[in-house]
């Protein structure tokens, strides 16, 4: 019998290259394949699906081992997705994509603004599986050892089973140890809003300046089928995301709409 | 009879405060309602749905007169919503945002790298009927005179008939003269990607750095449903996009998959 060829793994995060989170996600890694991690120099939260257009992008190798390459990006997550599949997978593709542990929740409608979703969805664009991975803790030293199991199971799932192209995973982890965490749910994306609470200053030369705080406002929270329902119940949420944002319900009625030009 | 109350229109783009494409908007739209625009103080293209949260935001108000003021903003198209809802519609909502003219085509899966649409899909969250319009010309002097009569056909149908919460419409309208468009179609999102080339160069200093570019791949050019084809074939191509990302159709299946973890 032919010996299977081992997963190649690709890796990303926003946190930039040194957060703990992303170590807890290559020792997650480590035991399914050939890591190939690309990692931002740089945090970059809040800055979603951003691509560096206008500056040149660097990309420095920082570690190579027996199945393990690190490399230091100057991007954004997006744009070490794009480095890797063209610099580094040139015929070929990873057989998944990992972006996390990202230091903080992406669920619900956080999904817009999150670097690490971004990297997630760009890589599904060009049909590698792709799962992104975060914890609800912000901290800098926020604890990912009972993080990893559900990693590895997720992994496992999806290295077996595959997804469907055009369709990646948003998993979420609560903030609870292994015990407390009730298990894994398969969810819909939740409907919330932050309430932006702009925080107005007047600066030394007295002009105003406007610093971007806000909370979190559940619109629905009683619907069980959620991932903010299933966090805030102690389970992980994994929501299957897709690409397509296509409102199909919408297209029958707007082809009805009036649409000649009266000149 | 009561006098309607006029609509109040806010207006952002992503290629900044003097883009040309963001005068042809104002244009077009100021027979409808009263406008607040803001704009950001430098282009944002690739920007995506980028918040700014590590430094402080400055909106700056350079023109005021009857039905019209104009913001200046040092942030992304999203910071420009997230400040106009909470600085200058505190207890009220905009009747629609309007987000462009955008100086290039954000069709088919370009719309996740767009910050005109991020700014609209963030007006949807919060409920606001919201729409991107995008022409097909990245110039600088590119001619938005035919889009003008685009624009206004398709804000009026929406001022009139609404739009699904949840839902937004993305807008994109072919470089060509007004006898030369055929009219206006709604469509899917069409499946492409960009096939990045990175042009890789080395510097004075001897290190290699990556310039980001590319071009756009359609993979699926028979389709005669997506908006790449409509714009192929000289329409205004119309996509209605969801901001609930869920593939529902993955649902059941993830939910048949094992999730316990073995301890």
């Amino acid at each position: 019998m032919e010996k299977r060829k081992k997963p190649v793994i690709l890796v990303t995060n926003d946190d930039g290259y040194k957060a703990k989170g992303l170590q807890a996600l290559i020792e997650a890694l480590q035991p399914f394949g050939s890591l190939v991690v690309l990692s931002p120099s740089q945090p970059h939260s809040g800055m979603s699906h951003a691509i560096t257009v206008n500056v040149p992008l660097r990309m420095d190798k920082i570690e190579e081992k027996e199945d393990f390459v690190f490399y230091m990006v100057s991007g954004t997550p997006v744009d070490c997705v794009k480095l890797a599949n063209n610099q580094l997978f040139k015929d070929h593709k990873p057989d998944l994509l990992v972006s996390g542990i990202n230091h903080g929740a992406n669920s619900s409608s956080s999904i817009v603004y999150s670097g690490t979703m971004a990297a997630v969805i760009e890589g599904c664009l060009y049909e590698i599986p792709a799962i992104g991975f975060s914890l609800l803790d912000f901290s800098k030293q926020a604890d990912f050892s009972t993080a990893i199991s559900y990693i590895r199971i997720i992994v496992e799932n999806v290295l077996t089973k595959g997804l469907k192209p055009g369709t990646c995973l948003n998993v979420n982890i609560p903030k609870l140890s292994f015990d407390q965490i009730k298990g894994i749910r398969i969810c819909r994306q939740n409907k919330g809003v932050w309430r932006e609470e702009f925080d107005k200053r007047v600066d030394p030369n007295n002009r105003e300046y406007y610093w971007l705080t806000g909370e979190f406002h559940d619109l629905e929270p009683d619907a069980e089928d959620t991932d903010e329902w299933a966090l805030h119940h102690h389970y992980v949420s994994i929501v299957p995301v897709q690409i397509d944002l296509t409102d199909y319900a919408s297209l029958e009625k707007l082809k009805g709409w009036e649409w000649k030009i009266k000149k």
